[in-house]
């Protein structure tokens, strides 16, 4: 069965736009880019989108590559006190001269939308309420989304990265599952496959999940994005193994149009959080 | 074979006495107080020990039970900004009426050689330079000082803590092990085990980690403490398992000598960075 991201992205959305007519909700996402990035701007243009879509207003602040980290910083700490600010992205990645996590690390953390600063990801290792990195929340919310059970289940992520596998194993955990973290120095990947109950690959290496390793129960999620002759393709051998298996993600189609609607989300928990903090 | 914590702590103990010396280090250890619990009483009398066995100044500052947060962070903040203070405890537990996460947090991250701040949490998930939490160190210094490898190996964490259980996933996925995190909720624990390479518990169940769990080529760390009838005793069945594994640390005298020579080696760590950072 196909876990249909597009669709429960759409329903998601749905609901945000309701909240945000009926609450008169007044939240705006501020997005730095920083680089020629291509697919930086397909994402940015998603993001768009998304915030037209359910009312959330939407500012692009771009910069030439002239640009110093001091600019980037004094630009963040200005939409920081910006009461009318309420969701901060810095697109990565960033010039090659400026070093991302040192700005980055400027935002505030109430702001943080991407969910990928010290005190979020600090809050997320404690299981204590945070603005949760989106990839990862979407993820979650997917599994959710078709009652499919995390707790007590036996959950291999490959790919240790700091966008998705690493915070993924945190929360995760914290939802009562059983986190193997499986990575590049990793032996007998296709057994530890076969052993769990759910596989979820986060690697951007095409093919790495081939049939062999799934079974009919299985469910797989397939975060990675690959880029051949122009064609996206994920992690998964999806044809081979979609019929072979309980649950698939699509890919595109699956986490992607997730993480989407999670960067909404949290925008609007983020104005939430706000205005009972005054 | 026994992973003698005790011989390891007393040689890394040696050459930090020898280092003192040979540098003139002028360090000083504070501990905070604030409980009427024996075992904390006694903790600390082995951090005392091991610093007065290698020339590290040592202070304790006693709180009785009328105490109030206020109390506590104001002395914190004195020793953050006092030069001649290199490290700063406060011990685990404290009174009931004081939240413990909101004291510590006060501690600078440059004097946390307990290594549970924020900051230092935040550096060991990014793999970058950190003083890291005492008994994670310990272990992994356990396995390096008899040279088994943790790059590659399948490593089996039982118990989630934020004392072991979590931070030691972190770190040794930054050292390229492959790490499952088990808990109360985790099925077939035993299978999981003979599965595993090594099999680190930190639960504080007696005996959950059973002879037909392990396999000859097994390492067995024992992080446990547990106190029956006035005896302490660790997860592992040792008797039984002892004879039948590869390695497995005594408990007590494997684990915990090796916590207290890492508190001693974060302390002399902190002094180094800094000095160099004026």
């Amino acid at each position: 069965m196909i876990l249909d991201g597009k669709k429960i992205k759409e329903e998601i959305l749905e609901k945000l736009k309701e909240k945000i007519e009926k609450e008169k909700i007044s939240a705006t996402l501020a997005i730095i880019l920083a680089s020629k990035n291509e697919a930086s701007k397909i994402y940015i243009q998603n993001k768009r989108k998304a915030c037209e879509k359910i009312g959330i207003n939407f500012e692009v602040y771009t910069y030439e590559e002239t640009v110093t980290e001091k600019n980037i910083i004094a630009n963040i700490n200005e939409l920081n006190s910006d009461k009318k600010i309420t969701g901060i992205i810095l697109q990565s990645p960033i010039y090659p001269h400026l070093d991302f996590d040192r700005c980055a690390s400027e935002i505030s953390p109430h702001k943080d939308v991407d969910g990928f600063t010290k005190e979020n990801i600090y809050n997320l290792y404690m299981n204590k309420e945070c603005l949760m990195p989106c990839t990862v929340k979407g993820i979650i919310r997917l599994l959710e989304a078709y009652k499919i059970p995390v707790e007590g289940q036996d959950i291999l992520i490959v790919g240790r990265g700091n966008i998705v596998g690493h915070p993924l194993s945190l929360a995760l955990t914290n939802k009562n599952a059983t986190v193997t973290l499986a990575h590049s120095k990793t032996k007998d990947l296709n057994e530890k496959c076969l052993k769990a109950d759910i596989i979820i690959s986060a690697t951007g290496r095409s093919n790495l999940i081939t049939e062999d390793m799934v079974k009919k129960e299985t469910v797989v999620i397939d975060v990675g994005v690959t880029r051949e002759n122009g064609k996206i393709c994920g992690d998964v051998d999806y044809e081979k193994v979609k019929d072979k298996v309980r649950y698939i993600t699509p890919n595109p189609g699956g986490v992607g149009p997730m993480t989407v609607a999670m960067i909404m989300e949290n925008i609007i928990e983020a104005y939430e959080r706000g205005r009972e903090n005054g």
